[in-house]
């Protein structure tokens, strides 16, 4: 499927998306984040067609999550290590694993993340490194940084504007509508 | 392009991006959790055909993420709520954004997440709820969970194996090789 480029994209989001491609990708980090290194490893883990992981781990290589090492040369054979911003890449993995285990397993955890000391599950919450504070709804909110041009910018006022609309009702949104439909 | 159902695999990572499904779904809830509600407004932050919007938005609504509600009979017209657990999907969106912005914005960033007080950026990294620690390589790891299948306790010992025995150095994986490829 022919899909759109995302890369132009200002928005962090969708720059990291067209990094990661698509879900193989995802699933090949998750499991280089656990240790996995070689291409067998790979394919027994994730059951994905060779030439769809060739080109999956080559597209890692090529956006600098991955580092290829020839670890063999009769036969050529390579791994490949994460580089500092592919390990950096776990924060998104972990946050993935913790809202399915939270809405998407109705049977129980079956991964578990645990303090490697105690074993003792850990239920990860995202907060801000300096004071602390867990990031939420209310309490943080988007902005336009630096180097925003215009189509930020312009998404940001529009989404401001949106929500500093006071939501209407349903009994006002009703009068809205036929205000809106009315001649 | 036909894709395999990631939904039957035990792991929570898999399970989630199977509900998520595809970018398209990732930056529609990014725009959701930024208070979009509407089919037009949607469009236009994201650029995406109308076929392919009402189909990412009906997986949405059949996956538990967003609801739909009528706020126009004449004409007929629904917004698009995020539920409970789409809301909780903060978490991996702003594992995106601080991931994109830490490595994808070489010109600086465009988008940062600021405190809604003091409007000071953010800077999110994943603890744990109760001890406060911060999820780390080190400090943490991952183990079959008591819902955990075959394949789930199969992998988890083969990945624990692999990083128990240790890394080769070069000259020792030079060795091996010969090793092995020697009659």
């Amino acid at each position: 499927m022919q899909r759109k480029s995302f890369g132009s994209m200002a928005c962090p989001v969708a720059r990291s998306l067209e990094r990661v491609g698509e879900w193989w990708s995802i699933l090949i980090l998750r499991d280089a984040l656990r240790g996995t290194t070689r291409f067998d490893q790979f394919q027994k883990s994730l059951g994905i067609a060779p030439n769809m992981l060739t080109r999956r781990l080559n597209a890692l290589v090529a956006a600098g999550l991955l580092e290829r090492h020839r670890y063999s040369e009769h036969p050529p054979r390579d791994e490949y290590v994460l580089t500092a911003r592919g390990r950096d890449f776990r924060m998104v993995t972990v946050a993935l694993l913790t809202w399915g285990n939270r809405h998407f397993a109705p049977e129980g955890p079956s991964v578990l993340l645990v303090d490697s000391e105690s074993g003792v599950p850990v239920d990860p919450v995202l907060v801000d490194r300096k004071t602390g504070r867990p990031i939420t709804e209310a309490g943080h909110r988007y902005v336009a940084g630096p180097a925003a041009g215009a189509r930020v910018r312009k998404r940001n006022r529009a989404i401001a504007s949106d929500l500093t609309t006071a939501k209407p009702k349903p009994s006002a949104r009703r009068r809205a509508t036929r205000a809106r439909t009315s001649p």
